[in-house]
């Protein structure tokens, strides 16, 4: 038996595993709160594998806990297929954002296995460890260990807000695994998200294909002053961190409305001060930032800026400043001939969709750095995420579905 | 044998009690960084509890923590003179603010004691409970409590940024003593302390009599957005409460720069916002601001100008505005008759003094509202303080320590 070109994915057994991943780290009303490497997902983790197994996929766990389910191909010497998202959330999440892409990959291999399909190349679908980056920065972190962008030893000494250590944790909830974290090599890497914007939403659209990425640029920086009473120090003398950051948090917000025209967004996400109690002015403050625009040539006038801001921040306010991080990402790092294959199944099965940029960063990003790949995007009531309020009905997955399956299949059966 | 007008307190004995305190709770180098209610504060107060044993002193702990020294009077029916401040620091705090306060009145007694003097009155030494505020806020909390502006079971349930629980750790401690913490009728409190500005210091004084505080304004605001993505969500779709935190904060440090010129300070202190991570916006910003100025109608303007901002961050930032607490402090609240005393004493032991107001808000601003009040202020190097650095030596104690003196004995032997 095969795939024909009219097989298509069982929708409600996908959205049972929604529900079912839905009733795991369950966080305010609708919501997730299942912050990487805690029991909740663990739990989720354990129920991965068990569908895993269940599916009949060979589960293997590298040292970063990634989690890989494979489906052996007629000739499994060949680079895999990989689908792949994460199963983390925010710490006031939705039950879709990165979820919907570990189990898509998983509908698409049990919808296989109904048809009795077995694919030339092998398929994995994998569940990336922490992609949120909300209890341990950064984000992402273990599918760029993947592809080389971070040692293991060094995602292993991340230490949390809460002071626990990731490497520590990986252990504990027992997902530390034997396989070192490094791609070998990969036929196609396909990742199946919500949007996480209002486009597909607002326009009525089932799909979206994914071209590429806003190009984005962030910074964490840390400004160092003095210790002092809020009272008698004159201004001039002062050396506030935390007003340092606020004026580094500010000046990038203002960035974000000059640009905000032409879509171009700027954030300041986190300042962490240190005292930060009244009475003293704070010694330390570490602040993250970014930007984004469609545009790189603006993009690269923002990121300009926000550097410019954390200068004459750190200037104001008597401090010292220290880049800790840059970053980058974003830009055409899709692959021409998948987005060409996808766009063709959207045609083919005659769905209402549209070219779309990501203005989020993905796992995708990633392992475009090491291997073909693309994204697909399904749409989000009103673009709501991180919030338990994201929200997402079945319909909504069909398209976005059908297409990963026969892409993966095509790819796959190459 | 009583004290004579050439009586003289015993430096050298007083500054080996400030070398054993900065022995207890050790901080970086040449600071302590002992936080109200934890080890190092039990047992700094265990050792002063052995100090005013030795020195006669009937002991009594209060419900909040505060310790009182109590040397008995000829008529001890007489309401008491006191003599009190604090022996908690900063978490990064030097050796002498308010520690100096306390063991000038153990001196007091030590040298009444040398004299053979019972004064007419009875006198008691006190430390405060958590005047820093550096681990649970509101500071000056106990003395707050004392003179009825808080009450006792809110300040018992008062929650430190370590989730410890305020009577809990009195208790932990042993330091949550029978009598409640209510002031009965006092004749005169007196409180030495370092001056914490640089002013004694630059002009060469050897002491300062303190005529009032600085009218000073704070507030504590929260900021309530709606965590979304950092990514695609539009700029006017956000709710971002730490941009909302940092534009307030920013625009109070503007007024304190606009009002610099005549002495004014604004300052942002605190900045706590949640979830606070990368890839999120930020629900809630709380943030505690405060403006001084030592003109009472520029002070208004100031802190008037410090609400609107408030407001005007909440509007930019898309946030609501909740004002969680409001306080003012300082003005002309010293005893005329006390400073008075203190002038004279100042004049015929030949110091080099001046009048000064305080810029740092004390428990003696607490204590002035049930009773008369005043404080002594000596000179710390540079004005450093809240800051490990901060720096006194023995010599520059001298003058305020036999003013204070010879003012107690007057005011007690009355």
């Amino acid at each position: 038996m095969t795939i024909s070109a009219e097989t298509r994915v069982d929708l409600m057994r996908f959205w049972s595993t929604i529900e079912r991943s839905a009733q795991i780290g369950v966080g305010r009303p609708g919501g997730l709160s299942r912050l990487t490497l805690g029991d909740a997902d663990r739990d989720v983790r354990n129920q991965f594998v068990a569908w895993c197994r269940e599916a009949g996929l060979g589960v293997e766990i590298d040292t970063m806990g990634n989690i890989f389910g494979r489906r052996a191909g007629q000739d499994d010497t060949l680079p895999p297929v990989m689908i792949g998202s994460h199963l983390d959330t925010q710490i006031n999440g939705g039950r879709f954002d990165g979820i919907a892409g570990v189990l898509a990959g998983l509908e698409v291999v049990r919808t296989l296995n109904d048809a009795g399909h077995t694919t030339r190349r092998p398929i994995a679908i994998v569940d990336w460890t922490n992609e949120e980056g909300a209890r341990f920065s950064p984000p992402m972190v273990a599918s760029g260990c993947f592809v080389g962008r971070y040692e293991t030893a060094w995602c292993h000494d991340l230490i949390a807000d809460d002071g626990a250590r990731f490497g520590d944790e990986l252990e504990r909830i027992g997902y530390k695994g034997d396989i070192p974290c490094k791609a070998g090599e990969i036929d196609a890497y396909f990742e199946l998200h919500i949007e996480q914007g209002p486009i597909l939403d607002a326009e009525g659209r089932e799909v979206g294909v994914v071209t590429g990425g806003y190009p984005s640029y962030g910074m964490r920086v840390r400004f160092t002053g003095e210790t002092a009473h809020t009272g008698p120090t004159p201004m001039d003398l002062r050396h506030n961190a935390l007003i340092a950051g606020a004026r580094f948090l500010t000046a990038v917000d203002d960035i974000g409305w000059e640009f905000a025209i032409l879509d171009g967004k700027a954030t300041g996400s986190r300042l962490a001060a240190w005292p930060n109690k009244p009475g003293t002015l704070s010694e330390t403050a570490e602040c993250v930032a970014d930007v984004r625009h469609p545009d790189p040539a603006t993009a690269r006038v923002m990121a300009e800026k926000m550097r410019r801001a954390a200068s004459e921040a750190a200037a104001k306010a008597g401090c010292a400043l220290q880049v800790e991080d840059e970053w980058f990402w974003g830009g055409d790092i899709f692959d021409p001939e998948l987005i060409g294959l996808i766009r063709s199944e959207a045609v083919r099965q005659n769905c209402n969709w549209r070219d779309i940029q990501s203005q989020a960063g993905h796992d995708a990003y990633h392992l475009a750095m090491h291997c073909p790949s693309a994204m697909i995007f399904t749409p989000c009531k009103n673009g709501i995420t991180h919030n338990n309020k994201e929200d997402c009905d079945p319909e909504s997955f069909r398209a976005g579905l059908n297409m990963l399956l026969h892409a993966v299949v095509n790819r796959a059966d190459r």
